[in-house]
Order: structure tokens, then sequence, then C-alpha cells
């Protein structure tokens, strides 16, 4: 049995090592395009902060550990076409520079997501980053040693993880987000509230701007030196994040035929099945099912690519396995603000047709008196007709994420308001009031259906 | 409509506060032989602690603020008896030492619950504390102030909060729990943990004994200054606080003929109502429907109080409201520790007549590279036949209170193994591993599950 993994970084690295666990004969070979294998992506804005000062550290298994297990790690080697007819592909040797044939008999493209990049003029001068690979961490850690003033470009997980990076390294930031929205996948009142509260923080050097498009960077041959809005405005900066999302690594798919979903990204069935026989994908590059709807969805997200990877390295192996789809938990964190959800937003309800019911609170995370406790906001929506929850948000400098995944896992078990008001949660003084936030959010929510 | 609330900690002052909102026009009377009323009991470590200086900030609302809600509170009037039949209570003024009857439409009892004390001699010295109301807090910390050793009795839920208060004001503490397990509530796996974890805090001046039997105080006229185990051990110490439980206070419910559950407290239906007609009981006093097993439990715990209290006050105002019972969700903190809890432990489980499968695992709380990163030893408890979650407990360092209470939601929609595993919890490296704990915890379940 040959098994190629095309792509290693959280699902490609994920697939080999299951898959070599789950049939120790099987020969098997990763092909990245990366100069470095099986990391964690979602730590790097981390290592930029300071946490800890070697990158290697983000590195989870070196290809020396690959091979020992018996797994051949190829890096520099960017797969350029599948050829499904032959069970073949075609891999270019970027270092070598030459092209050769690979046999399979079962193939996994975990070919990831890469950065979007908006069109701004002049953006090939140094020091304008993305944040996606080792080598983007290294350059931008490196780069902030002489670096006073730093401009993040989009307001989203990585935009927001950025200027938390830049903040606590005493660099003077900006963020410049085109929409009126910071973390545009949260329902606008939520998003309000982070804005609101990042502004509120006024003892750390940074700024954000809404509503404005980045249009131009000007530079010297050492680097970019300022970027200029739409209307005009000019700041100045000593390094660029672009921040403004990603799409799915999908080429190579489509040119073998391989068919996308509605989403963009491609279509896999439970078993993580292209619509390619013996070829699976896994990861950034396919789209999931979302439980709470049972439509497609794209989450590129670290959690879900190892599950998937871990899904199609079963399958591939001759094994029975099912990815039953995602519920859209996320979490992140900007300065003393976490900002969290699972599920449906209200708006993304409405547009699948929901008639929607929602509460929100605003609470301490734990007894006022505790001389830590914080407020959190959690909002709550539900089913109109049938009363089922839909999904939340929480935004805050309390403990909030382990809250909403309460709620995920009530979303998992398909619960009503009525049936979840009835939750039975932990409660002590330096852990949460004695009526939880979420609890409480969820009481006031049923009263809104009791009096609807 | 006259209601008379008998107590008013917890769930006698939820239901004074909630009865009154739902009529306005209600009389309402609340007596109580304590001299406080209205505050948060399980707030008292932590007052004791420091963590803040006065003590009447666990008060949540004074007489006063009751009054002027129409809500007329008697403090040291204790109810010495309740006549059904003329729907008459008789109350003794301890101050005044007169006695009279009220008359009650509805009566609420919320007497709560009190300390148990060990047969132990000598126990009338000065300075030999429990810990249930505002002048244990106050003459504990005041103690404190000239102390430089203390001793408990008692290795539970209190025992433990009160080693955190005194260790964090440089007290020699030396804690002395009878049976071989810390937190008796856990397994006995999850508790030898407990006492490990909590061994291997080297820095912090604190002795625990188990196993040991304290038979004897020894002291002058100025109090205490030494206990004496079984076995002939003698510490000495400035003061002493017993922690050995406590058993429900329902003396006057069962001379009116009123009805005790299997566990010994009063037994309730799920509107509140006690076996004899317009008389309610809630809080500490009363017991509760296990939702796992649907069969009567005791959980004196201050978030079931409030619920309670809310319940009786909605039907006793005429309303409609059922509380469906409790999944015996618990947490406490000792030191760096977190001991959280819910559902059936194994040991229950097989008491009431499960087959059990169960799975722990030790992992981080974050990704390993978060300089906050911290462990948790997590256990999930399931029904062999059916694959049920049954409960789970969680034991260390990290932040796994909110994972228990993902769990929780779990029981209350009845998920098994393998509808939990299909879970989709929040991931970024300050929060959580890729693969959250809890939910590596259901893939190790599930996989013992499939290999039995």
């Amino acid at each position: 049995m040959k098994i190629v993994i095309i792509g290693g970084v959280a699902a490609g690295a994920k697939a080999a090592a299951k898959a070599k666990r789950e049939l120790p004969d099987a020969e098997i070979d990763i092909y990245t395009d990366d100069t470095h294998v099986s990391y964690s992506a979602c730590g790097i804005p981390y290592y930029i902060e300071g946490n800890f000062a070697d990158y290697r550290t983000l590195l989870v298994r070196s290809p020396e550990e690959f091979a020992s297990e018996g797994i051949n790690v190829h890096l520099q080697h960017k797969v350029t076409k599948i050829i499904p007819e032959t069970k073949q592909v075609l891999v270019h040797s970027l270092q070598g520079n030459n092209v050769f044939l690979v046999s399979y008999d079962k193939l996994v493209i975990a070919t990831g997501a890469r950065p979007i990049i908006p069109p701004i003029k002049n953006n090939c001068f140094k020091n304008i980053f993305t944040v996606r690979k080792i080598e983007d961490a290294i350059n931008i850690r490196k780069k902030l040693e002489d670096s006073k003033r730093a401009v993040i470009i989009g307001g989203g997980y990585i935009g927001l993880e950025m200027l938390e990076a830049f903040v606590r390294n005493n660099i003077i930031t900006t963020l410049i987000e085109r929409g009126n929205y910071l973390m545009p996948v949260l329902d606008e009142d939520m998003s309000e509230l982070v804005k609101e509260q990042l502004f509120s923080i006024h003892d750390e050097k940074f700024e954000i701007i809404t509503g404005h498009t980045v249009t131009e960077f000007c530079g010297t041959e050492d680097g970019v030196t300022s970027v200029e809005t739409e209307n005009g405005q000019v700041f100045d900066t000593d390094l660029v994040v672009i921040c403004t999302g990603v799409r799915p690594n999908v080429e190579i798919a489509v040119e073998a035929g391989i068919k996308l979903g509605i989403t963009g990204a491609i279509k896999v069935n439970k078993r993580m099945e292209t619509s390619i026989k013996d070829i699976y994908a896994c990861g950034d590059c396919c789209e999931e099912n979302f439980i709470v709807t049972n439509t497609p969805v794209w989450m590129p997200l670290g959690s879900n690519a190892n599950k998937e990877g871990r899904c199609a390295a079963i399958n591939a192996t001759g094994g029975f396995d099912e990815f039953s789809g995602v519920l859209a938990s996320a979490v992140t964190r900007c300065l003393r603000l976490t900002i969290s959800m699972t599920g449906l937003t209200e708006k993304e309800a409405q547009k699948h047709g929901y008639e929607t019911i929602s509460a929100k609170v605003t609470k301490n995370d734990k007894v006022g008196y505790m001389p830590d406790a914080n407020n959190i906001t959690l909002k709550l929506i539900a089913d109109k007709n049938t009363g089922k929850l839909l999904g939340g948000q929480a935004v805050g400098a309390g403990d909030s994420d382990k809250r909403i995944n309460s709620l995920a896992t009530a979303l998992l078990g398909g619960l009503t308001v009525e049936e979840f008001v009835r939750n039975d949660l932990t409660y002590a003084p330096p852990f949460s009031p004695t009526i939880d936030p979420l609890l409480n959010a969820a009481q006031i929510l049923r009263a809104k259906f009791n009096s609807k």
C-alpha cells in the first residue's frame, strides 16, 4: 500500500502519523512545497509575541522523527499535477529543480489554504508579510527587533492576534480593517463590542481604524515605509502584516477533475473521500458539514484539520471512520479580550431561513467580590419556531470560551432553550456567579420565548 | 396572600425576592434565627483568605433593602414549630425572648443545613470554629490576626478551601481527615491525585494527614492549644476549624409531619411542594432529583438553593414552575488545584447498578508552549451497555471546571460517548491544545468501547 500525502502542516502530518499507526507496512510519503512540516501555524502569533524564544517550539514532529517512524517527508517538493487515471502525481523538486512522477494507491490532499492578498499598489516591498508559515514567523519576529511601528491590514482572527503580539512588544501598531466591523464573523452587535472594548484599553499603544481600505504601499529599497488609504491618510510604518483572510489551495484538485463544494473548497463525504476514487482531502483545503444546519461550510481551523487528517488516514488505510462535521466553534484572544463563538450567528441563522430569538447578557465571570472577576457578554440565538438553540457568541475580558463549549455541546445534542435552562453548571466563587452567565442568558432567552 | 419564609440565607432570600416580584401585593416575612440574611456562605473562605477586606461584601441584600421592597426580615427569630392544621408557625424571638404565633397562607421552609460536629472531647474551648455563618467568618478572620498555627478537621470542600485561606495568610496549617481520601465525593483514584498534587506543593507551609481521627482538644481558658488523634499524635494550634460536613435542618418539618426523603432531607416534588399542602421547601434542607439516575440526591449547594428558592416562590405565588433537578455538578479550589465533577462517579455508578467503562487522561489545558499551560486530569465514566455518559471528574492546576460543564451539558442531553466524541470545541493555543483534553478523554473512552 502506497499512500501519498500532499501537504504536511496539520491535516497532512496527522494523516501520515495516523496512517502509519493503522497500517505499519504502508509506504507513506509526504510531499510539501513548504520548508517545514508538522507545525502549529496557530501558534505563530504567540511566538512573535515572545511567549517562547525558539521558533522550533512550533514544530510538532521533525522530518527525522517522521523518518524514524518510516514516513518519508519531502520538503520543498511541490505536487503540480494529480493524474487520477494512472494514480500518479507529478512532483516538482524546488531545490533540485527537477520533475518526477510518483505513484499512489491512496492519495490524501492536504494542501491547506493561502493568504488572500488584496489589490494594493506596490506590494512587493520588503517587510510586507503574511502570517502562515514558519518563515513568516521567523521573518516577522526578526524584523520586530528594529521596528517601532507596524501596520496590520485586516481585523479578523489573525489581525487581532498580531495586534496583541505587536503591542506586547511595545510596537506602536495601527490596525486597518476595510469593513465597519472587527471580527466580521460575529453578529454586528458583538463586533461592535469588540471594537468598544479594545478602544477602552487606553494604556496600550495601538490604533484601530475601521471602514478604510489600504490602497498603496510606499517604501525604499530597505522596505515599506508607509501605507496609504483610499481617503489619503498615510501611516508611517516599519512593517506591514496582511491578515485579510485565506482561500483554499484547490487548483491541482480542480485540474484533476475533483469536485469543489459550494464554499469553493474541496467537497468530501464524511469519510473524507473526494469525488474521485482513492483520493481523500482533509484540512483547510476542504469543506465540512455544518452540524447545526446540515449544509456545507468552510472552517479552516487547526482543530478540524487534525480530526479530518485522522479520519482520512483511517479510511485510506482500509478502516472505517466518519467525520460528522463542525459546529463552527472558534476562539481567539486579543490583549485582555477573549472572543469565542459556536454555531450560527443571528445574521447567518436568518440567512438560513430561521426566524430567530436572541438574548444577550453582560455579567461577571465569577462572583463580583473575587479580585479577578471580569465581565463577559454572552449572546445566545435560538430558533423561534422550535426553541432549538442555534448558536452563541461571547466577548469580554472574563473566562468565556469554555462557556461557549457548553453551548457547543448543547448544539451537538440538539437541545432547546427549555431543555438547556435546566443545566446544572458548577458553582464556586472563584469560578462563576451563583447563576452562571450562560445559564442566565438561557433564562432570559426562555423568558423571551414565554412572552412571545 | 401571606407568605412566611423560614430561613433567609440563599434559598429563603431568593424565594422572598422572587415572590415579591411575582406577586407585589403579597405580605412576605422572613423569620431566621441567624443574625444576618441573604449572604454568600460560599464566599466565607474567600473573605477569610483576604480577597476583600469587609465581611459586608458577602451580604447580598440587607434587611433594609428587603424592607424597601416590602419584605419583612425578622433576624434572630427562630421558628420552633409549624402547625399545618391552623396554618401557623410558632416564632421564638431570641433577643426579646418572647414567643408568638404567625399565620401563613403559604409557607416556605428554607432552614438550610448545619455543621456536623464529630464526637471530640472538650469541644467547648474557644477558637474552635465551624464555617457556616457570617459570625464564623468574622471570628475566624479576627482570630487569624494573632495566630501562627491552625488545624482543620475534615478534607472535603470546605476543609480544602479553608486550607487555601490559611496558607495564603501564612498560617502553618495541619489538615486532618479521618478517611483515607481527601474529597471523598470523588472516585478514589481522583482523590489520590488531589492528595498527591497537594503534597507536591513544597513551597507552602501546610501538612495533610489522612486516616487519622481527632479524639480530643486540649486548651486553656484562652482557647484551644492542641488537638490529639486516636494514635496519640498531638498538634499544637491556635485555632481549629471543623469541616466534617453538614446535615439538613429538618427537625421542625419532621415534627409537623412533613415527609423526609431517603436522603434524610425534606422530600419535595418538582414544584418544591412538601408532603403537606401549602408548604414548600427549598435549599439545603431539601433533597433534589438526580437527573442522571432519576433518583433522589441531597446536594446542598448555593447554585441549587438559588434555583429552588426561585421555583418555590413562583409556585407559592400561584404560578407554575418546575425544578427538574441536579447533575451534581460542583467545583472547588485549593491553592493551585481545581477540583470539579458532574454526574456519577464510577463508584456511585456501580452502586446504582451500572456496568461502567471509564477513561482517564492527563493533558495540558493549553498548548504546551503557552507559558501558563497547566496539567489537568480528566476522568469520564460511561454505561458499558448503552454507551451513555454518566459523569466525570477533573483535578489539576489547569482550567478544568468549564470542561466539566461541557460534560454536564452532555449529561443533560443524555449523550452517548459516540455522540459526544463528535463535539467541536473551540481551539486556540491560549485556550486549549488542538484536541481538547475533554475530547481526548472521550476518544479514549470510545476506543475502549470499540475494543470491549
